[in-house]
């Protein structure tokens, strides 16, 4: 049984821990004072192209997107997502649990526009309803889509216009950046949104994220949210060694660049059978349309996510690479496929 | 320079992260459902001899207290704990973020006694003050000490008699359980507590405690508490994978003897020198008073904490040792610190 | 310029004002511990014929939904809303701020169904998303329709097969008991709904909503969550002389119909110039779907709100009667009404 | 039986239910938005001597607290109180329910000074512990005591140089500026805190606190806050045209002036009969201590607070004087006493 369900289901690039064994015994400060840690800030800020952001590293996903979010608000403001967003729909009510109700509005293709956002705003005039004031977008969606640069653009735009904090959740931004249409780079970043994050969980680290804030007001205080949410690790180097071995050359890009071609294969195949996708995504997940008896065939052998009924007889599901999503397996599944459909 | 300052200063166990190598290209499934974690959890509970306690693994100490923390009690619960209890003073305010009151009381030797919880229960007298309900100790404690059997045994009748909550963080648990003047043993404790944490962070991992739960009544949905803070690792078989390494056979308690051994050599160097101690602490963290002097010659070439000072020209510092503490270090500390105080 | 715009324009009822002045100088107990509390809830006690509920005393409805919302869930728990209910739209994150998801479904007349409760818990699979837990249900809703038995007992049994928590906003529960269409009474409710409050503010009182809490595993330790949230009126003697002197006869339902009468006299009247409504609301808010034109002449005598927009030249209003509304100000308004529409 | 157990025993001035009788018809806009708060709020403004402030009508002290606290402060930072702080004992862990931690200190006669203050700052060195951020004084104090103008001055100038809100809670603030030793007014106010309130509960009204916010950046948005947490009535004239009668001439003051001297002719009898004290209180509460043998035979009679015990046979006992204390029960009570006594 080969796996496509996600892109965590193996451990970490082998450079990874080869990075981890020859750092483990060095003495170093806990907490993410540690040299590593330092140094991989250093070097993340020089990816990016600006000396003046704040950088943190997070363990996971919901920890990062929690922390952020409530370190950002004040008790009655509130965080627009497009009804599919990761923090609406699979993080169990984690920003509720800091407080903060989460605005949603059904979004195609999983992203939010000015004029979705403008939307909420609309909807919201006075004080028996909360504030809305911080966008939460996902690049890539969770149904695999990415943002262009104009389209970054326009939401910056609205939300300088409306005094809006617009943060991104990278969970798998490495896809992004590295998907065929992509037209954005880790240094545009600053300019278009508040607060980012650089996903290392889903791109060949153990764990980790690396949280980039970029409006200056966000940035007091930080460590102290991290702290009181129990996201300060004391061996805080794991993560910064991680990201040291991962950023040190384009290993962290390469990766990525592996993940989507293998999901590219696997996307061709597809069309090439005429099979149809539920959503255009250039990213390492992909959600093609496929008869029932096709899905039920392909789990004798594989791994994967059904993800919704599409009619009487057909299903979407997901496929997701990875950096560990061997050529080979892709292969062979796609061969299997094909004799399947003749 | 050589570190006494804590025992997370180097990463992990080696044999730790040759088991990372070794399982890192098994496709397993996420957060905390792979066969490692499984297994782990299966492992531990033959331990502690029973199959009927829940086991949760979780990255760190402050996570670990918050969230059993916050799904144990009602909204209007509070948790008692000493003035030195971790919870109380270095997790910044952590409980209270999640809506808990920490109720604190002063405790000879950071050790609560069934008379401290009965003082506070008796000040809480209605609906106009909190209502005290969860007993947090720390074993070994904030400055090293331990808890007996029998003071765990007063303890746990206290609170069956009062219908409290008896939780024992053990962050550092290895290190108690492995000192020369402790009776307990990992079977007793599902007898005496209603739920503890075995720090693996602290003796040998990467990161990582586990969570057993005792009371049937405090089971229910915990996995959902882990995700709703951010606590359920994508790749939670870096936590499994790890303690199934150190309780496979007897890594963990070989560790923590280590530990232990060190900090003896460290006490008995010291009480050779006639100094005497801020506390009684049989674990690995021991707390000398020394001259000012003698600790900012010392500072030359060790680093370590001044805990407190203690009169106009002597403080109490602090002493941590780890399974990754070497003896030769220690045995280089002891001839520079007695060629010092000659 | 008179105002139909809701039903807590006025002060309160003249009994209640009487009823004040002639307790005033009784020295009572604090807290709701006055003998008026105690005898009002006794009372209320009689009228819904079950010696076996709690009942308190709170200030009003946004404070009663979410102190009694937070005191009933865990904090993974959410509550299911109607889109269009008060916990979801008009209070402000309220519930959110105690840490709860408030999931919400489109509900036609702003009702819930079995139907639609099943439709959520079934999204609801695993621990990465909220555990929905409390069904939420306004009656009056938000747009003046009611609950029937049938429908309130289909609610009932679905809750019962699910474990879930069925909790009635009552703000407006007068005007709905007193409606022609309702076939509930006082006594039925205890056996329909875990728990439900009576309204006064709207309906006669100065403030006042009287919660009962009918499920006994809901009841424990209430008041700490009062107190807890500022709702422990130091002179809770001014919400019991109200509930009492609502209670001692027929006052409470008396006002109700009232207001009743006096929507009813609208409704007819905007019906016998073939206006359609925008629900069927048989209480005291109606929502006729004027012409624009109407609309603002009527403004030039009468206040009223524009609900929303149904056409390119007419609009929903809303009217809301109330136990102070005059039947001559309805009389003027209808007369006036007519003349414009000739 | 006549009770000084505390100043909310009775209802309100006559003169303010004569307010409410004469209002009552009178239809308003609903939420504060009423012509009676409105003019209220310019009043207050006019007394204070401050057009700039910002002005709110919230129900009581513990709801007043927790919204004006956990509107001011970010989720990482702490409120410091005395000990003996009402927020710190009474409220039920109100402010910990919003997330905050409150830092105590011991603070003899229940103020707190600057080198309170200061050592709490001290203490708190990074961020693995709470940032102490608002400061909370009661004045006058849980136990009668006042503050000068130089010792809020002190405190003020501390907080300037430390970055620190300074918040009042004057749920009897009438008392202490009716105090003979007081050198304050309410125009001094603005000058030396942040924020601060006017209690009228506890000095004539049925219930109600005016929240004076002084400081600019405090001020934004706050009356969502107030929504967020259910105290915005929906009949807040209720509010209103309390604090409109007791402000448009010197009722509040009277009222506060007969409570005081009610305070000082029982304070001079228990001096008279050479009874001590357990603090010094000029205010509206007094602590005599009395032999446990007369506090038996006055309970036959009068209902008050046995506060704490301080020998084998002696207890303070705490008195509660108000604007409804009646000077005959007054001199009764003397005359009782003293019998007793010889």
């Amino acid at each position: 049984m080969y796996s496509f369900k996600n892109d965590y289901s193996e451990g970490a690039h082998p450079r990874i821990l080869n990075a981890l064994m020859e750092t483990n015994f060095q003495q170093e400060d806990g907490y993410g004072e540690d040299s590593y840690s330092q140094k991989a800030i250093e070097l993340l800020k020089g990816k990016i192209g600006r000396s003046d952001v704040d950088i943190h590293l997070l363990t996971g996903g919901t920890q990062t997107n929690l922390i952020a979010i409530s370190a950002f608000l004040r008790p009655h403001e509130a965080a627009i997502a497009a009804t599919s967003g990761h923090i609406a729909t699979h993080e169990t009510g984690s920003i509720e649990a800091t407080g903060h109700k989460v605005v949603t509005i059904d979004a195609e293709n999983g992203k939010l526009t000015a004029s979705h956002v403008k939307a909420v705003i609309n909807m919201h005039t006075d004080e028996h309803m909360v504030k809305p004031k911080l966008v939460y977008i996902s690049n890539s969606t969770e149904i695999g889509s990415i943002y262009l640069k104009s389209e970054l653009r326009e939401l910056r735009d609205f939300c300088d216009a409306h005094n809006l904090i617009l943060f991104m959740d990278g969970a798998r931004l490495g896809s992004t950046l590295c998907a065929e249409e992509n037209d954005l780079s880790l240094e545009d970043l600053p300019n278009l949104v508040d607060a980012f994050y650089i996903g290392g969980t889903k791109n060949g680290a153990l764990l980790g994220e690396a949280l980039v804030i970029c409006r200056e007001s966000l940035k007091e205080d930080f460590r102290f949210h991290m702290k009181q949410k129990g996201a300060l690790l004391a061996k805080g180097r794991l993560l910064g060694i991680q990201f040291l071995e991962l950023f040190k050359d384009n290993l962290f890009f390469d990766l990525a660049l592996h993940a989507n071609k293998m999901a590219s294969l696997l996307r061709a195949a597809f069309e090439e059978e005429s099979f149809t996708f539920l959503t255009h995504s250039p990213s390492n997940q992909i959600f093609p349309i496929l008869p029932d008896t096709l899905i039920a065939e392909l789990q004798k052998k594989y791994a994967f996510l059904v993800w919704e009924r599409v009619d009487g007889d057909s299903s979407a599901v997901r496929f997701v690479t990875s950096w560990a999503t061997k050529e080979e397996a892709v292969a062979e599944f796609i061969e299997d496929m094909k004799k399947l459909v003749k």
